[in-house]
């Protein structure tokens, strides 16, 4: 029996008679092939990256797993429809958190076109992909029960480098829906982000690959950060983090992919920030900009 | 006495009745400020880092001093000029080879106006900053006695891909100007780039200041690669790296200068791929690409 997602925070849905993704309920998962050619060049990025023997194994986990390609019916009931085969990176979680990271300052590939140029600067000066290296595209934080938060498209698009800092820490507190009043309370954070296995290792991990590999340059291309709120209560690790669309990919001809891992890095520094920076008392305040700010004034740039 | 610098690679040039820096012949280079608000904020750059007590004394070494301005005779006869006092990098060596590398895969920063955006954009794209995160601006390298070879502005601006990997293994070679039929046969490829005080152990120490300052983001600014010919050739070591030119330095607001990072690591790849990657050979041969292009194509992306 496949069904919308339960726990989709970006891309297009599978509701109301569109056209979205699927799964099965039992570890896998069915994106439609977008049909403007999107579609099949993520399939060749999925062929080629399943088939590339010198990316490491201990790289390939922070990627779906990819079972090929099969015709399904539509969640939008136009009839029969290729779907990639993907593994289902949330179906074993009873009440997942999850944040969908858009990596990188340009969304856009150097061979691209003026007009898709044009859209995606555009967008990324409107977001903070441009300033911060990245943006986030949609999350869900578990809360008490079998509640949850999860901002609205619009409040996720309007959020400011600031804002992401503090979503950043909301994402790992008890009580990311408090008021202005009351800081989130980053409980978590140590238990996904800290440690040797945490989100902050695996990120670094990822970073090692990305200052070497030169095979694929990743536009547009997200990092998934999951994990389980009862076993993080519980204070238990397990936080994980995967890779997902690659509509965009484009062969990296010898050049590592310093758009992506520039970005990267600049996560790494934010979530560190997290775990070892200034707290939220210290932002609402304005320290954590006056203490990172040169002693003088750098204002007035002329052109 | 002043005098316009022998060894100059890039930017305005003190000959001809232009404006244009000059040197004294015993360390200190004066660098006109330009009138048009850039010439301020470099001084401002300069003034801020001078005084941030933050900047640990490892990465100062990879900036020129800085001795407060001075009104000067400018070089193009116009009369008394304020000009920046720095350290002249290159005035104690003889025989010096230099390379002027501008980081960053875009140039403009995130505030800047309109056509300024277009402006820098269309170079980025024109040139390798796009696709490799970064560009040759200029070079000087020393041949047997006092030759040089200097290609023109024109040729730098025109540099591939392929060609900065050429030129980058040029920089090293007792062979610059050989022909097609001879390899650059990297003879000082070890004592420049290599060892535990070589170029690239020099680029990985600003690498790993990079992933975390967040004072200042950089852009336009060079990395300046110098060794002194005689040393090289000796078998000595003695090569070093600067930063220059501060005119569009933004404040960092507590994030990291992923633009300038992502392109610093990307300079690092390809000079590693001269210590230890494919030879001249293989790249004359095309065992370069293929050998690093993953086992498919992923050509025909549609937007």
């Amino acid at each position: 029996m496949l069904r919308a997602p339960d726990h989709q925070v970006a891309g297009h849905q599978a509701r109301d008679g569109a056209l979205g993704p699927l799964v099965d309920g039992s570890g896998r998962f069915y994106k439609p092939l977008q049909t403007d050619g999107r579609g099949s060049h993520e399939l060749a990025f999925y062929t080629c990256f399943s088939s590339n023997p010198r990316v490491p194994s201990h790289i390939r986990r922070f990627f779906p797993l990819f079972f090929g390609t099969q015709l399904l019916e539509a969640s939008d009931g136009s009839g029969l429809h290729p779907h990639l085969v993907l593994e289902d990176i949330v179906s074993h979680l009873a009440r997942p958190s999850l944040i969908d990271v858009k990596i990188g300052s340009r969304t856009w590939y150097p061979t691209a076109g003026e007009d898709y140029l044009r859209k995606c600067l555009a967008k990324d000066r409107e977001t903070t992909s441009l300033e911060l290296g990245f943006r986030v595209s949609g999350l869900r934080v578990s809360e008490g029960g079998s509640g949850f938060w999860k901002p609205g498209k619009s409040a996720v698009k309007g959020l400011t480098v600031e804002d992401v800092r503090v979503v950043l820490r909301k994402f790992v507190s008890s009580n990311p829906t408090a008021g202005p009043e009351s800081a989130p309370d980053c409980a978590f954070a140590s238990a996904v982000y800290g440690g040797s296995q945490g989100i902050l290792a695996q990120l670094l991990e990822l970073k090692g690959w990305f200052e070497d590999q030169t095979f694929f340059h990743f536009y547009s291309t997200s990092v998934l950060m999951v994990y389980e709120k009862g076993e993080a209560e519980a204070g238990r690790r397990g936080a994980y983090l995967k890779l997902v669309d690659f509509a965009h990919v484009v062969e990296g001809k010898g050049v590592i992919d310093h758009n992506f891992l520039g970005g990267l890095c600049s996560l790494i520094k934010l979530v560190s920030d997290v775990l070892t920076g200034p707290t939220e008392f210290d932002i609402a305040n304005g320290l954590n900009g006056s203490e990172m700010r040169p002693n003088c004034s750098m204002n007035g740039i002329k052109e």
